[in-house]
């Protein structure tokens, strides 16, 4: 297994060289990411090349036994380029051109940025592409993080228009499918569409997402230039890969992941100025996103955080034992190597506030000592779990596209599609159910439970998977807003859920949106829930079950006894209908039943402590325990057998303690 | 009378229009607007006009019964004419160019636009102008809605050098009404006076207040030129008018008044993103403005609200009852015809989220319901209803000029000219005193009660006529801040309230302005308000009393004991001076007692109780009762005598109870 | 002693002169500045001048036994000039260009505006450098006021690349210093390197340190151009100064002093929209800036405020009495004379709120008889009282370029420089001991005590300096964030705090930055402030003592029992070291104990009540007792003698008893 640092050469005097990688070596660390800033050093000035600084910086590496993925070095044009090709630069939404002076000052549809990327890449490959020491690739770096997925500069529009050409062909389609009727935006020549800059209100919904397609496309036909290049002059057995941030930017990670051998992920839970870590459940719907971007393949965490990070704001700092807990579940979750970022901090630049295993004193401490436990510990048994399969009974759907729909049209002051998602899907992560993330394309056969969070723009392709799905037999938990939209960002003109009315066995026939101050009540009337009441927020779909049964309805305001959550047997499948976004509570007390029902293992665990089972060929189980409480223990009920620690080998029965912020991973013995 | 829906066409198969108007025919509407967004259909290029689709649809009403409003185009520019013509684009504060992509992306100062704009009304008004089915014209759609009032781009800076050399003559004039000496400001030539875009400070107030003046002539002139077209071309009978919204824009409602045969409103107590409807006093204030722009003339709401609201943020659900309420409002209120917005949600364009009588799925369900009784009921009474008179016995005093004043110095954060005037005017509303707007221009005679709110900028006519009107015996209520500003926006010279002085009797030698985290209290010392406390908020004169008698005083701070609201006999009348925000309680407590003196009639009701009062030819009372609580249902005291529900004819007597949002129309019997 | 008021002679007709110079006189005004804002008048039309208007005021003044201070016009370059030449206009960091309509429109770096400024410098210098009644210059109006210290225009480009060149003469010399390496922001030519406009992240941290210095010094050179033509054609008897604002601007206000005779200031504790005046400490804190800007040298409140202040919004209304406290205030605390802004409110241009001495009706009332005690006062003992040693024991370091570093990477959304520079200042303020602000370049030599508030950003002479000074037997006290930084703006590559690790006895192996919604909790535990508990805020070190001891320790999270306060004996002297943000409460014991040992003294006074002592050349006391509080009274305990007021020369002994807002200067009897 692959366990590195992240590691900037070019930051250092040489003679410091000699002093960390040694170090690194005492750690055990095996590879390094390197060069991925470094264009300024490889093109000092255009069109001449020196790659002295990383042919030394590998060639010492490799002395020491280190492998190195390399990274291209394209988030940084170099500021000869931005001087004397103001046209690589990317404009904001009110035209303001974005200055040189920090990092993905380029768009990806200036036609001057991609001929030097070109060059760039090439040379590399050139010179790199056979080297004995590399072992991969990382296109650029973190596409479209701080506010860089949409640039609405003049080569953008240009390049906006063009796609649109060929998506649509004729402007008449073009037209027909947005609606310009409306309000008079009739396009009667391709070079009248606009990129969506600040109007007086707002745009059409469906070019506003036609423009975060076509700013993911971008994205991916600038990485394809990239592969391509990498791909033809590198050896068979190096991988090329991206490290991805986040999600909901106008991106398509599952699209691109088939032009690279798999995804990396920069797994910051906390970040300049957060004051917290974001929820175990958000890390791992991250982690789940990676491994289900290209189904069947592990990820790189290609930066972990190690210590405090932050620009001009600095944020929590992670506590001792963090960072064992997050490697933990980032490789029991699919992680199959793990970079630390970074090696040390920087003393200069916008980052000199990134915390890495060491501080700017360069001196090896707590950090350091972490980090050897946890290599340690992963040489004692880190391959086999990692070969060891995750083995996921609940399918939760994700679609970036759906993500920008709602981004688009919110509804509510309080709605954003992140947290909405999160609620459906940390319902199911704190059962400690298993889940994959699914998208269009993807099969749902073999899932005991799929659920479908606000599914408001709906895909062909998945529609009739998840119709084929339930009538053989599957569990469907939808949510509200369900069946809104169509793929071009209009509204159906059927009866909602639209064409789920059927499946679900209901009409939704008036419906109310909920701002930030406002909310219902949902009370349960049925099974698991009967009894329990929900504070009823952001959205009430006013349901009439046609053939659903009612498992709660609303209590307050003039819908008072309406139905609000629904239960439906269709086909061999059942169907259930939230109509509102419920509490926590409601929802884990709903869901356990659900995949009770169903036949979905859970394991139940205190509050925040997250548990994850993984089985290998011969059966063995691996059990990752990880209490997430930074502020108390917890105690654990065992599944059933004799446990021991993969490290220690110390064994467990029915009960296990943690401290608080402990992890460990037990095995069947 | 007339009760309509918003229509259009153009964004629906011309089969459903075939199911679409025998459901309009069922309901009993007997009127539509359309077109007034469709230019690109009518002028799909450059000078080739095609009127096909609007040709048909008017035939179409026609076979039905169904009159027509057409509306001009003019708020949506083609996209071939903003991308060939960029000099249409209005810009922002920054000179950041609004982009093509939603509505009202012009400048009505364009050269370019104007000529656009006399063609395609030339056109219609040549094909429509002499339709029997068409009954009149709207013009344009909300002029200055959504942040179109102002536009800082080149057209406008050089129509306002035109503008204020027109008003001026001389640059001395202007540069002595302006006060340039005042930071070296001092104008040496028309062309070097900017528009007032960014600066570092604040711009000099009297430039700011003859740009909105500038800005509000420029969209009468451009209002004009269009009346001058449709009045050429029309039949005598049909009307023109212009739907109006909201208050305090940079127009001026009733001086563009005097070019349309009547106002018209858009009346929407709730849009998107808003949690709760504004209050019942705001609508009423709105119905009171449209009645006051054109005295002796009704006026249309144009766009009545009936489903919820919104573009991407959705707003609250109007509740089963809501909409007869709030039409029940506006015809008690002066409106004489009322058209529902809109007929059918549409399917695609930011407005999608607009809900209409049908939604998206066209299944008349609830509110196709709730129309039906309101028509059914307005056919039973409505004509007789708007025949009768309304009589108001109080005037309160608005003027958008004051407006605009107040909000280029709010004084305090917390302080906005449109709230100021709502506390002075719910006061009586709250009391059901029968209302007029007054403004400068408009005779005070015969009025029990004149309030004066915040009368901060004042205008030589509106003060000959507050004067006279004391004189002759009226009673005058000014509040804090009265006489302050000459009408070019400097300060008086004189001691505060300026030329109000002795009509009040007092003298303000100090004052104090309040932030929202500040206040002071008020405690009454005489009268009805003797021994209530208030809160004093936002402003404090600090009053020495001439003549007047005090009637509350301050209690906390340096000047505890200082007078706060004093009153003041001068000729025949009495003069009362609010010093500060004080609260509804203590006002209404103040008001009940300054009407009972001056004559004025109020009728008690519950507190979202609303009670408009309207006297046939015949001696006939129609007493509007409206609830408009959401929550709770109400008992109100009727006045004495026998009444009877105009629709149904069950009788009244002493006692009414109303449900929730409940209301009814009572006639005497 | 000058006693005056600010007076606009040009917003007035001469005949009102003939009203307001006999008021003043019978005041006891004896100087009036004027003519700052008076540029369009004195060149109506370029290159044409006219001087009438401030001949004949200058020439009415004299013959009114009243003194003259001129400002240069520059805060305020004529319509005509901005309108023909747009390159002298500034721009804000997206690049929009600052429109003219208010004041500070120009860029220092414009050429042009060099080249004017030069032109009417001279002008106005030969007419009247020698002028009997003029008896000294201010250099245009509050440098860098309302965000006009930093602008992004081409002009500003220019000169910040060759501002660059001159500092770092070779590219490699400033790539290495900024640490360019870096996110591959190499400069290869000068021409590449921008101002700092908008980046989707943010930018190198050295880069806008330099940025700053840059901007304050092209500030001090534009105000050199002025000094020297004023300098050449003056009377050697007239003096040059600038009225400053604020603090933490990118300006260097000791760095100015040094071409000015002395500084002035414009002391508002209260502006438009605040809804209370900023804390006497804070007052006092600018107060003592000043008088450290030129050591040796009092200075002047060129602008003091007596009335209500505010642009579009007003500010709190300064309550009788307060204005002698501030005057008493600033006079105890270095100023000599006192000019009050202004004489009378004025009717036009954006400051129309802004109330004088007189409001808009001219009438003398309460403020003019509050003037005329100050005045009187002042007459009878203050030319003694500034003669009056004020002799700080406590030296409080203050260096702009560490509130620049602060402010650039400010680490938590709580944390301002200014606000944690106060904290560590304020505790030494309530304790009334004298403090004097020190900055890079003061000899420490003699203090008691030096309080090193906040000390980021390190400078090489201020670190000798401190060395030598606790050497020498010197109480050094540090805070948190000690060290961190070089000059560059780069962190030290040494453990923390750097350079004083063995000073302070102690190294920092980790900290925490906290957010606002976060804290951990600090207790004593030995000495003055043993049991004594805090909340520790925004920023916590961890403390390793390596021979310091512990005063303090933190209580919460996993540092719990780590030390937070420490004491150590170095050479003869005593450092301490403070690791958090703690409390008022903790931070005065704490004082209390560290002053007293250090031999400091102090003067208890009950909280809000400022007490300030100045001794004559014949061992006279004078004592400025100031109740700050505006709502309660005090008494205060005097220290031992018998005490009578300077005034009256009622006589006190052991105890004195303040009103609200009562201020008194008492002198040993």
């Amino acid at each position: 297994m692959y366990i590195g640092v992240d590691y900037y050469p070019e930051q250092w005097p040489r003679e410091r060289w000699q002093e960390d990688i040694p170090l690194m070596k005492e750690l055990g660390i095996n590879v390094v990411r390197i060069a991925e800033f470094g264009w300024s050093l490889m093109e000092p000035e255009e069109g001449k090349f020196d790659f002295t600084l990383y042919d030394d910086a590998i060639a010492f590496m490799e002395e020491h036994g280190i492998k190195v993925v390399l990274g291209t070095p394209t988030a940084t044009p170099p500021a000869w380029m931005a001087h004397k090709y103001p046209d690589i630069l990317p404009a904001d939404v009110n035209g303001v051109t974005i200055s040189f002076g920090a990092r993905r000052h380029y768009t990806v549809n200036s036609r001057t940025y991609q001929y030097f990327t070109k060059r760039i890449v090439e040379q590399m490959a050139l010179r790199y592409g056979q080297h004995p020491n590399v072992i991969g690739w990382q296109t650029d770096n973190e596409y479209g993080h701080e506010k860089s997925d949409r640039s609405y500069a003049e080569e953008d529009r240009r390049a906006f228009q063009l796609w649109l050409k060929e998506k649509y062909v004729t402007l008449d389609a073009l037209n027909e499918t947005w609606g310009t009727v409306f309000w008079s935006q009739t396009y009667t020549a391709w070079e009248q569409i606009p990129v969506p800059r600040k109007v007086y209100q707002e745009h059409n919904p469906s070019l506003l997402l036609d423009f975060d397609r076509f700013c993911a496309d971008a994205y991916n036909r600038y990485n394809r230039l990239q592969t391509e290049i990498l791909r033809k002059y590198s050896r068979e057995d190096m991988f090329i890969t991206h490290n991805f941030v986040y999600t909901d930017l106008a991106l398509n990670q599952k699209e691109m992941a088939k032009d690279l051998d798999f995804v990396s992920f920069d797994n910051y839970p906390v970040w300049g100025g957060l004051a917290e870590p974001i929820t175990p459940a958000e890390i791992a719907h991250h982690h789940d996103l990676c491994r289900g971007a290209k189904p069947g393949k592990g990820f790189w965490v290609m930066e972990e955080l190690i210590g405090a990070q932050g620009w001009s704001r600095i944020g929590y700092l992670p506590r001792p034992g963090q960072a064992k807990l997050w490697t933990y579940q980032a490789v029991s979750r699919g992680a199959e190597a793990i970079v630390y970022f970074r090696w040390r901090a920087a003393h200069f630049g916008t980052e000199e506030f990134c915390h890495g295993i060491l501080d700017h004193d360069g001196v090896p401490r707590r950090k350091y000592r972490e980090v050897k436990e946890i290599i340690d510990a992963m040489n004692a048994f880190g391959d086999e779990w990692i070969e060891a399969e995750y083995k996921a009974e609940v399918a939760v759907y994700y679609d970036v596209e759906n993500a920008w729909a709602w981004n688009i049209q919110p509804h509510s002051d309080a709605l954003t599609h992140k947290k909405e998602f999160l609620r459906f899907y940390s319902a199911a992560h704190s059962l400690n159910a298993a889940t994959n993330i699914v998208s269009p394309g993807d099969s749902l056969e073999g899932y005991k439970v799929v659920i479908v969070p606000i599914y408001f723009l709906t895909n062909p392709e998945f529609n009739e998977e998840l119709k084929k799905y339930a009538e053989a037999g599957g569990t469907v938990v939808f949510t509200y807003r369900t069946g809104v939209k169509e793929p071009s960002n209009v509204v159906v003109d059927t009866t909602l859920p639209g064409r789920f009315r059927e499946m679900a066995g209901i009409e939704i026939h008036e419906y109310e949106s909920l701002q930030s101050v406002q909310q219902n009540t949902v009370v349960g009337v049925s099974g698991a829930i009967e009894g329990v009441e929900s504070a009823a927020k952001l959205w009430c779909d006013l349901i009439t079950p046609t053939t659903a049964e009612v498992l709660a309805v609303y209590k307050d305001t003039f819908y008072d006894g309406t139905a609000a959550i629904t239960r439906n047997r269709t086909g061999k499948g059942t169907v259930y209908y939230i109509g509102s976004a419920v509490e926590a509570g409601m929802l884990e007390k709903l869901y356990a039943e659900i995949f009770a029902e169903a036949g979905a293992s859970t394991l139940p665990s205190p509050e925040g402590v997250e548990i994850v089972r993984r089985t290998g060929k011969d059966g063995k189980v691996f059990l990752a325990v990880m209490n997430h409480n930074a502020d108390s223990g917890a105690v654990v009920q065992l599944p059933a057998g004799r446990w021991s620690c993969a490290v220690s080998g110390t064994t467990y029965e029915r009960e296990l303690q943690l401290d608080k912020l402990g992890s460990i991973v037990l095995v069947t013995s």
